[in-house]
C-alpha cells in the first residue's frame, strides 16, 4: 500500500492521469477526498511500485508527495522470515544463544604477530579471529595492506589457533583468493554502497559481514543486505560500526539503538563493533558491554600485541591482557541478558 | 598551552607582533621553526587566553590557526576534582553504587494521574518523581503544562509516595515557583544554551538536572555545566537523551559512547533517558540495561499509566507494567557492572 | 488530512476504538484495505489534531505510524498568506525589490568604535546596524556584552548614522529596555526554541529577526515563527546561518537551498548571515553573492574596523574595506537576479 | 611539522621513548615544557610520519593527543601547484572562464531519447552531455542501467550533438568499455572512497569527475582526488552534490561553502551539481545561480524530456524549456562574477 498526496489544487486531469498510470501497473487506486488534500491510496501489489515508478509519480504534475508504507526490502524483512537467522561457521553459531566475539588486528601485519594474536585471543574466549588483508585507507600513501600473502598468515593462523577468519574484500576482482581464505567475508562501511561488490558476495557461498556506512540510514543498509540476499546468499551478519555526527569527541558516534530497531525489522543476526565506532581504546571495554545488553550478537574488537607500532588504528586497539579482562567482565552482562560469551 | 601555526609566508614582523600581544597578556611565547611553518608555543597561565583573545589572534596577519591544548571548562573537569560528585537528595544519592531511576510521565495533566502513576514507579522501584509543569512544545499550539498548579500535583504525589521530585525549568522568571516545589531542577535539551536560565540555575541550592542539546558537541554541554558552577551551584547532573543525526529510524541517536566519555572528563554524575533518546516504547528497555552496562548512574524513564491518551510524548512512555519489568531486568545487569539499583 | 497506518496484524476492535477517537474529535475516517496493511484516512479540521492527539494515536494499540499532511504551522505558511510579507522599518524595506544589508560587529565594544564602524557601513550602503550589547557566549568566562550601555552606543551610532538597529534579547527579562533601544530584536540561533523569549517577543511592536537554530529543520525553525505570529507579531524576517553537519572545515555548513524552500513555504522574508555560516573572512563574500543569487531578500554581515582585536568572532569579521569591496562586486549579482542592493 | 601533546603525567621515560622514536624516522624534535602540559614539535619531513606512524604515536603510553599540521595531501593541494588547473575535452575547458554545463538525464534509458535529449541541451548551451549507462540504485529490484548499450547510445547523441560525454563506473572490470565509450569518467557520490576503483581510474587517460560522498568532509575527498593523482591521472574535476544532514526537506544538504574553501585549498576545478544536492525541480534553477555565484567552474543538471517517465531520479530533471529558462537566467550571473556561460 502507498499513498498519493495531491497537491491542493491538482485538477480533476492530473489525478485521473495517475490513476490511469497506477491501473496500467494492475493495481487499484482508492481515492479519499479531504478538505484541504485528495489521497489516492494504492492498493494491491505495490512492491511493482519500484524506485523508478515511484519517481516518475512524484515527478508528475499535480502530485505534492509520495509515501511508502511497506518496506522496500523483501528477503531481509521479519516479515518475510519471522525466526531468527543464525549463522553457522564451522563450530561456531552467530545469532544463537551465545555471543560470538571477533577478534584480530585491524591489518595482517606479518606472520608472527598473527599467530601471536590468535592464539591470544582464542585463549580469552574469541570465537573468530579477524584482520585484513586488503585495506581501505583514505591516503594512497598509507599501508593498503599484505594482499595474498596476508590471507596466507591469516589461514596459518586459523591452523594454530582453530578460529575461523573474518576478512574485507574491496574489489569484486578479488572475490576468489578471499573465498580461498576466508570463512567470513567482510563488506567494509566505505563499500556498503558498492553494488557491484554486494552482488559479488551474494554469489558466494561464505558468509557475509556487513558493516554499517557511515552515514547509511538502517533503511539503507538493509537494503544493502538484500543486494546479497537477492543473489542467493542469505548469511548477511549486519555490523554497527558507529555513524557520523557532529561529535569528534569519540571517532564515530556507535548507534546502538540500532541493535533493537533491527531486531524488529530483520531476522539477521546483528553484532558491533565497538573499536571503530568509539576509537579510543579505554571506552572499549564499556561499550561492549552496552551492546551485549542492548541484544547485540556478537562483536568485533580490535585486538593487538603492540598497539603503538600497528600499522593501522593502533589507537583503538586493545592489548592482549585488555581484552582478556573484558571478555571476562562480558560474561556476567551477557549471562543477565540471558547469553552467554 | 597553547600552539599559533603561521602560514607558511608570515612575516617576521607578524610573528614579533604576535609574541609581543602574548607577552603583555603575561605569557611566554617558545618558537619551533619547521621546515614549512613556524609554530608559537604559549606557555604561562593560558586561562588567560579566553574566547576572546583567541579569536583575536586568529584574526591577526600571519595566522593559520590556533589549537588550544587545555580544556576550556575549570570546575566541571576530572583535572580540578579527581573524586566522583555525588548529589544528594533527601535520602537519594546520583553517582553512588545505586543506578537512580527518575521515572514519571512527561507533562503532569492532573493530579489523580500524578498521584497513580508517583506510587507505581515507587513500588517498581524509582528514586525520584518526574513531570513536567512548564513544557517546552515545539507548536504554539500544543498543551504547554498546567504551570504552578501542576506543581502542586507533582508536591502531592511527593507526599503520598515519598520520592522527590525532578521538574523543568523553561523562563528565569519562574526560579521562585519552581524552587520551591522541586528537589531536582531540569534544564531541557532545548534550553542547554540558554545561558540566562543558566546562571539563574547556578545561584539555586536545589540540584540541577542538565539534559544535552540535540546538537551540543560534549565539549560545549561541559561548558554548559560550567555555567552552573561558576555561580557556586556544584551540583550538577548531566543527561544523555540522544542527538540528532540523520537517521530517521529512531526519534534521536542515543549517544551512549557519551558516558565512557564523560566518566573521563568530568567528576560530575551521569545519567541517561533512553525514553527521548530512542522515541519508540519497545526499545526503551533495551537501551536502558545497554546504558547501565556503560556505566550510568542512572536512567531517566517516560512512564504513563495510559500512554494513548497522553498529552505529550505518548508513544515513548512505558505503562507501569512495561516499567516494572524493565526493572526486575535492569537488576541483573546493574550486578554485572558492580552496581545495584 | 492525515493518515493512520494500521500494524499488519491489528485486530478489529483496536480498528473501532482508533476511528471511535477520530468521531469523537468531530473528524471523519475513511477506512482503505489494502492487501498487506490497512489505513485509516482522517477528513475534516485536522488542525485539532495537535501533537497531543498524534502522540497519543500513535501509542494506541495497532497503530504502526501516523502521517500528517498538513503543514503544522498556519499563519507563517504561504497558504495563509499568497502574498510576499515586507517589513518596514522606517524608510528601510526587507522583502522588497531591494537586498537589504544589516552589517556591523558581533558585540558592542566601545562608543567610539561603534560609531566609526556605522558610519563605515552607511557609506559602504548597509542598510542597518547590528551589534550585541546581550552576546550568548559557550563559556561563562568570556565576556557577556555591555548590557545597556552597549544599547546606548548603538543608539548613539543609529543617530550618528542614521542607520536602524538589530540586536539581540536573550532573556524575557530585557524585553523592555532592547525595546527601548532596538528597532529590530534578534533571537539568536542558541534562543530557537526558548519558546518563552519567543512568545515575549511575540508581543512586542518591533520586528523581529529569527535566526534558524543550529540542528533546526526548516519545519522546526518555521514553528518558531509561528509562536511569535500567534501572538500577533507578523513582521518575522528568517535569518539562515548554517547548520551543525560532520564538515568541519567551515564553522557551520551554510545551507543556501533553504532560502528557495523557505521561498516557497512562507511569506516571511528570508535573509542570510555568511558570517556566521562559514566563520571564515575571505569566504564571505563568495556566500554573501551565492546568497543573493539563491534569492536572500537581505544580508547580515560582521563588520569590524580591528578584527585582530574584537572581542569576540574576529576570525570572521571583515574590515571596511573589504566590506565597501564586497558591497560593490554584490551589485552586479543582485541586478542579475532582478533585485538591487 | 606535526605537535605531540604529553598527558599531565607522562613520565620522563615516556618522552624519551617518542624523541628516539621519532630520532629513528630521521626527524627532530623540539620539546616545550609548559606549566600543565608538555608538547614536542616534530621537524623535519613530516610526510614520513604516515597514518600508521601517527596512529601509533597516538597509542604510545603518556601521549595525550596528535597534531597534524601539514594537510595529508600533496598533489592536490594549491601548495603543489600554486596555478588552478584546466581540464580540457576537445574544444571545451573545465576551470577555465567559461562555466561549463554538463547536463542529461540521470539514466541512459532508449536511443531516440537520449539523442533527443542531446541535442535540446546543446541548444541550450550546455558543454556536455551526462547520462548514466551503469546505475549505482539502493535497490537491487531498481533498473541497473542498460551497460554497455547505454554507452553506445550516448556515443550516437555524441556524433548528433557534438558535445563529448560524461559517464560514470561503478566496477573497476568496467575500465575498458567505459574508456572506449565516454570523455570524462565520473566516480559517483557512494564510490567516493572505493579505494580499488579510484585506483583505476587513476590510470586512465580520460579525465575524472569525482562527486563527493555523502559524508565525506573536504579533507577526505581531495585524499581521493590524491588517490586519482598519485597514480598519474593528474585531470581531476571535482563535484559537489550535496552532502547528507538532519535536514529533510531537501534531498541533501548542498554545501555551497565548499566551492570557495576547495578554491583555496585546491587547484583543482570544482563543478556543482544542484540536481542531486537539492533533489526538487522547482529549486534546482536558484541553487544553479547560487553556484555560479560562488565560484564554481561548472554545473551538473539532470534534464529530461519526461519526467514523470524517467526510470530515475525523475523528480529533480528539469524539461528542456526549463533547462533553457534557467541557462538564459545564469548568463547574467556568470557576467556578474568575471565569468562566461
Amino acid at each position: 500500500m502507498d499513498i498519493i498526496v495531491l497537491k491542493p489544487r491538482a485538477s480533476e486531469k492530473e489525478k485521473k492521469h495517475i490513476i490511469k498510470r497506477l491501473e496500467s501497473l494492475g493495481l487499484e487506486a482508492t481515492v479519499s477526498k479531504g478538505t484541504e488534500r485528495t489521497i489516492i491510496g494504492v492498493i494491491g501489489n505495490t512492491s511493482k511500485v519500484n524506485e523508478e515508478v515511484e519517481n516518475s509519480i512524484r515527478a508528475a504534475a499535480g502530485v505534492e508527495t509520495v509515501m511508502r508504507i511497506l518496506k522496500p526490502y523483501r528477503l531481509a524483512s521479519r516479515e518475510f522470515k519471522k525466526t531468527a537467522t543464525t549463522v553457522k561457521v564451522g563450530k561456531q553459531v552467530i545469532g544463537g544463544k551465545k555471543i560470538c566475539v571477533i577478534a584480530g588486528p585491524c591489518s595482517v601485519e606479518n606472520q608472527s604477530m598473527m599467530v601471536e594474536i590468535a592464539k591470544e585471543v582464542k585463549k580469552a574466549g574469541a570465537s573468530f579471529l579477524r584482520g585484513g588483508a586488503f585495506k581501505p585507507r583514505t591516503s594512497p600513501y598509507s599501508f593498503q595492506g599484505l594482499g595474498e600473502e596476508g590471507l596466507k598468515y591469516l589461514a596459518l593462523a586459523r591452523e594454530k589457533s582453530g578460529l575461523p577468519i573474518v576478512t574485507e574484500i574491496m574489489d569484486p576482482r578479488d572475490i576468489d583468493v578471499i573465498e580461498k581464505y576466508s570463512d567470513v567475508i567482510q563488506i567494509g562501511a566505505r563499500n556498503m554502497q558498492n553494488f557491484r561488490l554486494l552482488l559479488v558476495v551474494g554469489e558466494s557461498k561464505k558468509p557475509i559481514l556487513l558493516k554499517r556506512g557511515l552515514s547509511a540510514t538502517i533503511k539503507e543498509w538493509l537494503m544493502s543486505a538484500e543486494y546479497i540476499m537477492s543473489r542467493g546468499n542469505m548469511n548477511v551478519i549486519l555490523c554497527e560500526r558507529g555513524i557520523r555526527t557532529f561529535e569528534t569527541a569519540t571517532r564515530n558516534t556507535l548507534d546502538l539503538s540500532a541493535v533493537p530497531v533491527l531486531k524488529k525489522l530483520t531476522h539477521l543476526p546483528v553484532v558491533v563493533d565497538p573499536s571503530h565506532g568509539v576509537g579510543i581504546m579505554e571506552h572499549v571495554s564499556p561499550m561492549a558491554k552496552a551492546a551485549v545488553a542492548a541484544g547485540a550478537d556478537g562483536l568485533v574488537i580490535e585486538v593487538h600485541t603492540h598497539p603503538e607500532e600497528a600499522l593501522s588504528d593502533g589507537e583503538q586497539s586493545l592489548r592482549p591482557d585488555a581484552f582478556k579482562q573484558m571478555m571476562k567482565e562480558l560474561k556476567p552482562v551477557a549471562q543477565a541478558v540471558g547469553r552467554e560469551i
